[in-house]
């Protein structure tokens, strides 16, 4: 595809104001001015909702009639994002896969450490739950950190032995808190975005004394048996993209129907710029086409604990 | 998808009379006889033809108009197998994808061993370019050695500065001649066809005197960069599991579009079961549908040797 759109993006994100390792009101700021810089098309419904006691946004298309919903854990390295300043992506996500995304607002660190994320993440899927009245047309996803979240919670929902959603959305997902993939410095020179330095520091906020390498806070050590189908997208511009591999590896290895989608030089959530990159747009097709075709299959059984 | 589909074809596979390791000359037989025990769709047109020195079949569907060429290399431990043995599979994939498949008689192990059969890949390759007039319509495919075989010619028409195909697609690839996965152990009890002991004598008889390790025989130590879009499938049953994960890996690494799709709780080369398994008729589909989108794109410029 585009080599001048690449270029453009990479340039864009080089010059960009955001410091991931910064001061966080001042980042929250930077970050979410950047993500909402876009206006967003008229068409895209946001409505506010409260799942559990989780804060929520449910994003829908005007005159699309969703089949399925798509529970959505922004990134933002634990500290920064917001469910507002995800809906420009999510909008693109529903728009593409007839769905409804509802885009969560989880606790952040380091006001608010390990396990508050993925605590609230499992809550605000037990109320989706309910009000879904089952799991058949639900799916989980999630970009960076909210990609390890939302690996996380697949592994949370199959422990605690409720109905597991039809599939698992991955976009450059962070599983790997210790930060030890050899991309994390093999591809640092072309990584536009991040930086280990930046990982770790916000890896410490967030996990205070939880160990890395521990299952719970880092995917990729978990046993993910029983997970329904994962699509797992990367690009080869990113200090993460063994993260993608190595999860990737675990999950096939644990027996789960897993594709990891791998697009060549482009950085770390390359889908948010869906609207200026040919490689971003035609991934979030491919996301869409996942989405919609695992939803259109009948429900996963519920899960028994650990023997699923 | 269905459990008793999956389970038919496993007490299928543990059953068959087919020896990896047995006598070639009597292998041969049982394995040609096994893989044409179909009798093949009325509307399946196969044509002699010769690609260099190098004797194939062409594959296509009466009535369709082929947008494109596939060069497949067949299976079998790099000593058993042929042409019209994959003729089943091959048609199955033309079918589906609207393409021409031209799969190629190899010289086979022991009696011809490395490098034979990269050497008759390579040649057809170059004949089939001639052919066709340019690369843009082109993909290489293979299953299990095959895969191999198609990754290594990959490399070698890059390096040979020749005009690379389009897409790559790879099913089941034997990439690792060191049997050294760890699926290879962990896998071993649910994989109905290969053993790890059938696959080390397979790989003495090709190479001989060639190490394992070279980047010329086992793709996943090559350098890969350059190399078109790669799909890679494999199923969680087998033992060459790992092979899959680790080629798709380097290619991510070395900058290469790369899908790793892997399917839950099915064997080696699945897709050959596509008529009585529904995991290995979508499969197929998506391995159709990654050729046709792939071959819509425009030619791949010549690579220049090393730096693409």
């Amino acid at each position: 595809m585009s080599l001048p759109q690449r270029t453009a993006v990479d340039t864009l994100l080089r010059h960009a104001p955001i410091d991931f390792s910064g001061d966080v009101a001042e980042q929250r700021v930077v970050l979410d001015r950047v993500l909402t810089a876009q206006p967003r098309p008229a068409d895209v419904v946001v409505t506010p909702l409260t799942l559990g006691d989780v804060p929520a946004l449910a994003v829908e298309i005007d005159g699309q009639a969703p089949s399925g919903t798509v529970l959505y854990f922004h990134g933002g390295v634990f500290a920064l994002g917001s469910a507002h300043a995800s809906v420009g992506l999510t909008a693109e996500l529903a728009r593409r896969a007839g769905l409804r995304v509802v885009t969560v607002d989880y606790r952040l660190a380091p006001e608010h450490p390990y396990p508050a994320a993925p605590d609230d993440a499992l809550s605000a899927y037990r109320a989706l739950l309910e009000l879904e009245g089952g799991p058949g047309s639900l799916a989980i996803a999630g970009e960076s950190a909210g990609g390890n979240l939302a690996a996380v919670t697949l592994v949370n929902i199959r422990d605690a032995g409720l109905p597991l959603p039809s599939a698992g959305l991955l976009l450059s997902p962070w599983a790997d808190l210790g930060v030890t993939g050899e991309s994390v410095k093999s591809k640092a020179a072309v990584d536009p975005a991040l930086t280990a330095d930046a990982l770790r520091v916000r890896a410490r906020d967030y996990l205070r004394t939880t160990d890395p390498e521990s299952p719970a806070a880092s995917p990729i050590h978990a046993d993910l048996r029983g997970l329904p189908p994962l699509l797992i997208q990367a690009g080869t511009h990113e200090i993460l993209l063994d993260d993608a591999v190595r999860l990737a590896a675990r999950a096939a290895a644990d027996d789960v129907s897993v594709t990891l989608d791998v697009t060549a030089e482009v950085p770390h959530v390359f889908q948010a710029f869906a609207a200026m990159l040919d490689e971003g747009a035609a991934a979030l097709d491919r996301a869409a086409a996942f989405l919609r075709d695992r939803l259109r299959e009948p429900a996963a059984p519920a899960a028994a604990p650990q023997n699923p």
